[in-house]
């Protein structure tokens, strides 16, 4: 658990695609309010269900499950708040930090960005050259805001 | 699956509790949405997560995974929706039927209630001594209604 420090990039060109294969994520909320989400995942060929409360002090309550991966294609078919998120993962390492590049499709198609995670907010880091704009105060990126104000529609 | 077709009952006397042992089952939602209700469940000594979406047709999504109990009883005293649901459950035979007994807790104390499955609505059966006043359609007695509107506050 802890606290996470991520920075948020948008992307300068396709140089980053020979370097790494990605892994297929469809996602979805069978609840997305902060108190008590619950997500149904697969990624590549396994299924998870996740459950999170919000952070209270150091702490934040969070449960997976592995579940059967055609029974989470189901509920992302049927159950789950529309639309879903499905995107494409790819990780990286450069100069001693491992870069999440999360290209997206479905309503978000055309949207690609990339995170870094930091041991604290003033952390120095070295700049892939395929790194573009930081987008990493911009709500319009957040993962919940993209379910409900996908990026085709901006 | 299918359709339940159920009668409900309040009860006259303390017969019935010389006849069957009781099992504790605590319980809350994470979702208590028609479209996309999330149980957590606990029954006696295991712990059970239960999903289920709205009847389309003859068809409703249901899934049903067994979750470890502690995690359970984590999730129901600081994720769910409040109050929660707790009761103890008694099952008994009588002339062909199977009738189940709830003897409700917490914010419940003091109800109870025994049901009877049946096959159809007309369908006849025998009544034991110990069952009173019918209460089948009154929606206070719905599951979902005792956790806003819990006996206690009637």
């Amino acid at each position: 658990m802890g606290r996470e420090i991520e920075r948020k990039f948008l992307l300068k060109g396709d140089a980053w695609r020979d370097l790494t294969e990605g892994v297929h994520y469809r996602q979805g909320y069978l609840n997305s309010a902060r108190e008590r989400t619950v997500r149904i995942r697969t990624i590549s060929d396994k299924g998870f269900l996740t459950i999170k409360g919000i952070t209270v002090g150091a702490t934040r309550l969070e449960y997976e499950y592995e579940i059967p991966k055609d029974e989470c294609n189901a509920m992302l078919d049927d159950l789950v708040e529309k639309p879903i998120i499905e995107k494409k993962r790819y990780k990286l390492d450069y100069m001693g930090f491992t870069w999440e590049i999360d290209e997206f499709f479905g309503e978000n198609k055309g949207l690609i960005v990339a995170e870094v995670e930091l041991e604290s907010e003033d952390q120095k880091f070295e700049m892939p050259e395929w790194i573009g704009e930081e987008v990493t105060g911009d709500s319009r990126y957040f993962n919940s805001n993209l379910i409900h104000h996908p990026y085709s529609k901006w």
